[in-house]
């Protein structure tokens, strides 16, 4: 069997080539749109929904057009967020995956169009899958996506988010945001990646739902500490943002020892949740791995 | 039959509650959000693009739940664009529909909120209408919405206008930037209420596309030339912002004498594209003569 790190770059450099597919063109009316769009999607990011996709649509054989697509789609809405995110109404930051953000390479209207028209091409791409899922299957996956976007999934996470800047939250109120804020969206991966190979069980759809919760968590607990430990070099965005923005974190709350073994108990539990499928999750579980060990 | 003004303010209410109902409710969490996004939808508005949605639903009795869930879709869009396009980096507007807007209510984050998360429960609402609409159906409904709502359609006319401040543009370039900016979303309207009856012919397609045209530049040039004529308190808006902000109108370019002939052109050109349909097209021909005889 190929290597997790060979498995990761094929999977990354199918998503480019997707993602630059399934965008419109640079040349194409409004061109600065479309090259600003281009810009905010291509070339950058360690596609971790992706991956999800690719790694859950292997549980049950799915086709790869299938899973590019739902690729496409759930990183098409990060993307878009992250766009959003750094507008100077919202984090005001001006570095993201090594590059100028979009409001500060293009200007801001710029960017919350672009943040707009991404997250319609986003339906749009997953709207448009070929008859390998039929239009029941695709319903639901948009209604996923719906869901784990709005105001109950990752907008709604945000705007707990900025409520809670200068607050002591519990933990369990922490949780609470990151299961939207992040959480929903990875979790929507994993789940949309299982369905691009067929509809699922009620066992299996708790086991994924238990693994992307786990791994959901323990993103946003390895994004703490390194946010806390690394440098902007590193990380490709500005190190350190949440101490200096009073923003409550799990490093802030649990300390830096704690955190680790949180994220470490966090990376068991997906193991755990993945039991049922055998061999077949090899990719999830090397994915759970990479995800609490990564650097960046 | 019902008078027109009836219909219409049947149609509103209609609208009003199942608005109200489609939305997250406002003490649900998190609830600033969720105030600021019925804050952003409700009370408020002429309902064009739902009235629309009825007028052509009409043409093949489609269902009223069918109608309601489409006229939500369009709606909301429509509510997410005026709460990005008032935001301080766009039009930077303080007055929409005779109400403070989001950003002056709230604050610039959460109306940037506001807008996402409406954008994804415009495409939720529209997949998960009832079984009166098949799947492959509410598929081609939610592409024809994305497409009317991304680069390619609302957003693209956005990007457009933006560039355009301060240039000359020829009425060709100005038609095609309202084609986009309004006209996308308006035509969509069109079709999609029609479609919450039936599967549409090539040539009901075709009649429902002109006549969706035309109205759609009907209404910018209307739009144009009230900006032109009328004051901030009859429109519940800014009047005279694209003087100016030096954005090029229909005013601006034909002059207000032949701007109104051209309205009165697109008017009988809207009544012609419905002959095929007979006296089953009574309401979109009353809304034809609405849109270019509003005050506001």
């Amino acid at each position: 069997m190929q290597q997790f790190s060979d498995w990761m770059h094929q999977v990354q450099g199918t998503m480019e080539a997707a993602l630059a597919a399934f965008l419109p063109e640079a040349h194409s009316v409004p061109q600065r749109l479309h090259q600003a769009m281009r810009y905010a999607v291509l070339d950058g990011g360690k596609r971790v929904r992706p991956l999800l996709v690719f790694a859950a649509g292997a549980l049950f054989d799915a086709p790869s057009a299938a899973m590019q697509r739902a690729a496409a789609a759930v990183e098409m809405i990060h993307a878009y967020s992250l766009v959003h995110d750094d507008m100077p109404c919202m984090d005001d930051d001006a570095l993201r995956r090594g590059k100028p953000t979009v409001h500060v390479q293009y200007d801001e209207a710029t960017a919350l169009l672009v943040g707009d028209a991404l997250q319609a091409q986003a339906f749009l791409v997953l709207a448009e899958a070929d008859a390998s899922i039929d239009a029941a299957r695709r319903i639901a996956m948009l209604q996923l996506l719906g869901r784990a976007s709005g105001s109950l999934g990752m907008c709604g996470g945000q705007a707990i988010d900025l409520a809670s800047v200068g607050l002591s939250l519990s933990l369990a109120e922490l949780e609470q945001m990151h299961k939207l804020k992040t959480g929903a969206l990875l979790r929507a991966s994993v789940l949309l990646g299982a369905w691009s190979g067929k509809p699922l069980s009620a066992a299996e759809t708790d086991a994924l739902e238990a693994y992307g919760t786990a791994i959901g968590l323990a993103f946003q607990v390895v994004d703490d500490i390194l946010d806390a430990t690394a440098d902007s070099a590193t990380l490709g965005k500005t190190a350190g943002k949440d101490a200096a923005d009073n923003k409550p974190t799990y490093v802030s709350i649990l300390g830096l020892a704690e955190s680790k073994t949180l994220a470490e108990k966090l990376r068991n539990d997906a193991h755990q949740a993945l039991a049922i499928f055998g061999d077949k999750a090899r990719r999830l579980r090397e994915l759970a791995d990479l995800i609490v060990q990564r650097k960046a």
